[in-house]
C-alpha cells in the first residue's frame, strides 16, 4: 500500500479522518466520558498511540470532531477564575467577544449543522456538557446547588443569543454595541448562576 | 386542463402551493410589509381574490409559509392584555404550554429547518417580527422606549429555551417541572421587556 511518499504515517489525512469518524460515532453513541481512546482507535482500526499522535486527548479529539471554533478549556478559567462576583457579565462579553471576531463564522456553521444533522446535535450536546458546564462548574471551585440546571439556563441564553445576534440576524441585535448585549444579558446569566431557585428547580 | 373533478377550483392543490411558494419567495425577497397580495398573486399567475380564497390574509398567509404550529396573534392579547405586571412569566408560561403541547413537534421542524434553510430563515425573522414582535408592542399599548431591542432581547431568551429544552435536549432543562422554568426565566423577560437599559442600547 506504500505509495513511496515520505511521511506518510504521519500525516495520512486519511487516517486522520478515520479516527475522527470513529470518534464521531463513538460519542455520539456512548457519550464522551464512556467513549475510550482504545474504544475510538479499535472502530478506527488504528493504534490507540495514533489517536494521541493526531489529536494529544480525548477533550481535543471532541473539538476536532465539531470543528470547535475555540477551546472553551482555555477561556473559561479568565472569565471564572476571579470568582463569582460579575461573572455574568465576564462571560458575556467573552461570548461576544468571540462570536463577532473571526470564529464566530464557524460557530454558526456549527450551530446550524447541528440543528439539521442528529449526530452533531449529540456531539454538540456533549461539547457543552462536558467541555463548557462541567469546566465552568469545576473552576468556579465552589459548591453550587442545582448546577446543571443553572448550567442549562446559562446555556439557553448564550445560544439564544447567539441565534438572534448571529444566525437570526435579528434587527436591531445584530448591531447592538457589545457592551449594551453585556449590560443587559450580563445580570440574567448571574442571576442564573447564584440567584434563588424556585423549590421545583430539579 | 379539466380532468371532470369537481371542485377543482376551490381545493386544487396545485393552486395552493403555487400561492404559498410565490408567498414565501416574496415575503423573504421584500419582506412581509412590502410583499402585497396583488403582486403575490402576479407571482403565482393567479387572481388575487383566490389568494383571499385559500389564505384569508396576509398574516394567515405568511403562518402558512413557515406551517407555523399556532398563530401567536391569538395567543399574545391574554398575554399581553392584563399589562406589563407579572408579564415575563405568563409569556413564559405561555410559551412552555406550546411547546410542551402537541404543537411543540411542528415548532422544533420549522426552527431546523429555519437554521438550514435560507429561504425558511428569512421567512422566519419575517414571521418573528411582524407577528410576535410588532404585535406584541401593539397589544401592549404603552409606550416601550427602545422596543426593537427589547423585543429582540426577548426573543433571544425564548428562542434559547427552545433551542436548549425541545431541540438540543440539555438535562435537566428537558424535564424541568414547566414552574420551575417560568420562575426562572419569566424575571428575566420582565426585565428586558421594563427594565433600565444602558446608554448604549440600540
Amino acid at each position: 500500500m506504500s505509495n513511496g511518499r515520505t511521511g506518510r504515517r504521519k500525516g495520512n489525512p486519511d487516517t486522520r479522518a478515520q479516527i475522527l469518524d470513529a470518534a464521531r460515532d463513538a460519542f455520539a453513541e456512548v457519550g464522551f466520558d464512556r467513549a475510550t481512546i482504545r474504544e475510538i482507535a479499535r472502530r478506527a482500526d488504528v493504534d490507540p498511540a495514533l489517536v494521541h499522535h493526531y489529536f494529544g486527548s480525548k477533550d481535543k479529539l471532541l473539538l476536532a470532531t465539531i470543528d470547535a471554533p475555540f477551546d472553551p478549556g482555555k477561556v473559561l478559567p479568565g472569565i471564572i477564575g476571579p470568582g463569582l462576583d460579575g461573572v455574568g457579565e465576564r462571560l458575556v462579553r467573552a461570548f461576544v467577544g468571540v462570536w463577532d471576531g473571526p470564529a464566530g463564522a464557524r460557530g454558526s456553521v456549527l450551530l446550524r449543522s447541528a440543528l439539521s444533522h442528529p449526530l452533531m446535535l449529540r456531539l454538540l450536546r456533549e461539547f457543552l456538557i462536558s467541555r463548557i458546564l462541567r469546566v465552568a462548574v469545576r473552576e468556579l471551585g465552589v459548591e453550587i446547588d442545582h448546577a446543571p440546571f443553572r448550567g442549562s439556563l446559562v446555556a439557553s441564553q448564550l445560544l439564544g443569543l447567539a441565534l438572534t445576534r448571529y444566525i437570526l440576524k435579528v434587527e436591531p441585535m445584530v448591531d447592538a454595541p457589545p457592551e449594551a448585549v453585556v449590560a443587559m444579558v450580563g445580570p440574567t446569566i448571574q442571576r442564573y448562576i447564584e440567584g434563588p431557585l424556585p423549590d421545583s428547580a430539579p
